[in-house]
């Protein structure tokens, strides 16, 4: 996507700057904007963990860069399987994260060391490649969705525009380019749909005011910032037509472990009647387990994510402040689980389906092995 | 309630100073404790207004000191009348205001004028002790409630705690003392049973975070602050046993306006089939109206209460940071309705009871009347 006129993606590799892989620093948006220069398996370790970069499937495909920069070092099998396994352990939630590392770690075991290095760059541009690839059928799929509920809901006529609500950040910046949950209104904006958006702030970290509302209007789509407790308002009021959202996990029932917060908007969305979809791409999906949540497991941080907050101060200095006392104890779970049973559908690169063994299964008949259970 | 070993209320008259009305700020806690003096109605408007002095009930009862301080200097008709208006005008949604006003207004209307200010001081002080032994009321039924979850959880032998999780701030500084949602909670915790609150932060203005933590650490009750994104995900995981919350508004149908946000949490008590208790003095009744979501009206507050943000800065002066781009368009609704269907029961000063008609009327038969509706 294009900033300021100029094309970036989230992640890329310089090959006249050693093959060092670059990103946007994710923590400093929407205040400034700054690339970070990763050398090494443990730079790219650092900005997963302090979510430099995040969305499930950005990490992905920066952690596979991380293999090959270990690599390029030293190609043997214990700094392969050992890279793997400390990136691995950056963050517990995610599946696309144990998806990309098992790929590069299966393609690369039978590769000569002496071409490892090589040959992990390729693979993980591969796998970059493919994310746009399939954000791009994402979105596809996902404006004619838009395209149906605007159509059924008059909208043209009337002139009001199609109100989506989306929640955290899964626009471009959480994968390599174009974004799942956004994929699709970016395309329904291009395609001269009148759309809006409601975008949850998303505490503890406002990913949303930072990156969703950052995106959107880099892009020139119409959105509202809104506190995470206005939505189910906004739903009573009729004011929402569809929820979109992104996914770090999804059960191969349906489950959908995504942003904390996430369960009560399909709550919400449940009540009124409206359309909750999840876009994922396939590799979100755990195909091991049934029950999101006994299965999944969610990721607990820092406590200072809820008790402090970065932005200008009255001089335009980038400041943080401490917003709370300083003794207070906090619980920070950075995820939840919505139960399939709430939400409408899946948008996948495969195509929509609902979120039922069956559903995913129409989409992914090549994953029948993994249904053991009756349909 | 005592701050420091000294006991406060959170609006006193100095008899010494002129009759003039004392609060304390509480746009500055948990930063700063200060008090502020109030001499004039148009001071009381301006309190009221900028949240100095915010809660139902508390609104309420400083606008009667209102009235008060107006007739002080002029105790016409016209004055009278004038100032109502005014202070009324300053919230729309909780109900309180308008029946403190009211009230203020018939009391005061048939004295003569040499004699309106010293009764409207008097009036004022009987609203206050009344607000303050309905809150008591409200404990004494509730904590019958949290005993009774408690002794069928059986907590005394497993020794885990009862878990409360609580929206916005309904405690003592919400009225004169003592509190509503909260009162229950600070007699449990004095009668010796093992509670420990979850605190929404309740964003924008995060009076969960800055009122509701602080009451709770000055009183010594366990607590744990938390996003408003999170308390879906803990009831989830049975890390909740009951929900309790104030009131702004409430249908004699028993539908809930209170602080945005409120909604949510009574779906996800719902889905979890976990009691959600509303608390409240019968003055938050609006007699007159039936459809919380149709006839309430809902403030919508300034965008910089999303935009913006307040705490301690890294040397520790009180600094407003903006933490979303310059440019961004918000909304702020204050409240939300939550459905009386989604509500266990009410916890009022004459005893508890089902958020429907016949609950209501049950505690409350004088006000028969008003249901015109067959019931």
């Amino acid at each position: 996507m294009k900033i300021n006129g100029t094309l970036y993606r989230s992640v890329w590799v310089d090959e006249k700057d050693e093959w060092s892989v670059h990103i946007i620093d994710q923590t400093l948006l929407p205040f400034s904007f700054k690339i970070r220069r990763l050398t090494t398996a443990a730079n790219v370790a650092e900005a997963i963990c302090t979510m430099q970069v995040r969305g499930a499937p950005l990490i992905g495909a920066v952690a596979a860069y991380g293999i090959a920069l270990a690599l390029r070092t030293n190609a043997d099998d214990k700094t392969l399987e050992e890279t793997a396994e400390m990136l691995i352990k950056t963050r517990p939630t995610a599946v696309n994260l144990q998806h990309a590392i098992q790929r590069m770690v299966t393609y690369l075991r039978p590769a000569p060391s002496n071409k490892r290095a090589q040959a992990a760059y390729e693979e993980a541009a591969r796998l970059c490649e493919e994310d746009i690839n399939t954000n791009k059928a994402i979105g596809t799929y996902g404006v004619d969705l838009l395209q149906a509920i605007a159509h059924k809901k008059n909208h043209q006529k009337t002139n009001e525009p199609l109100h989506i609500l989306t929640h955290c950040n899964a626009g471009w910046l959480a994968t390599v380019d174009y974004g799942t949950a956004l994929s699709p209104i970016y395309m329904a904006h291009d395609a001269g749909l009148n759309v809006h958006v409601w975008v949850d702030e998303t505490r503890p970290r406002n990913q949303g005011a930072s990156l969703t509302a950052w995106e959107l209007k880099s892009h020139g789509v119409p959105h509202t910032v809104i506190t995470d407790n206005a939505g189910g308002h906004f739903m009573q009021h009729e004011q929402v037509d569809i929820v979109i959202v992104g996914a770090d996990r999804v059960t191969r029932t349906g489950d959908v472990a995504n942003k904390i917060g996430t369960y009560l908007k399909a709550l919400a969305a449940y009540d009124n009647a409206l359309p909750f979809w999840v876009a994922l791409p396939s590799t979100t999906i755990d195909w091991t387990i049934t029950n999101g949540l006994k299965d999944i497991p969610i990721e607990e941080r820092s406590a200072t994510e809820v008790t402090h907050l970065t932005g200008h101060d009255p001089q335009g200095l980038i400041t943080q402040i401490h917003i709370m006392p300083d003794t207070v104890k906090v619980a920070n779970p950075a995820f939840d689980v919505t139960p399939a049973r709430l939400i409408t559908g899946l948008i996948t690169e495969k195509g929509c389906c609902a979120a039922t063994p069956q559903g995913i299964l129409s989409l992914f008949p090549e994953m029948k092995e993994y249904y053991t259970e009756s349909l």
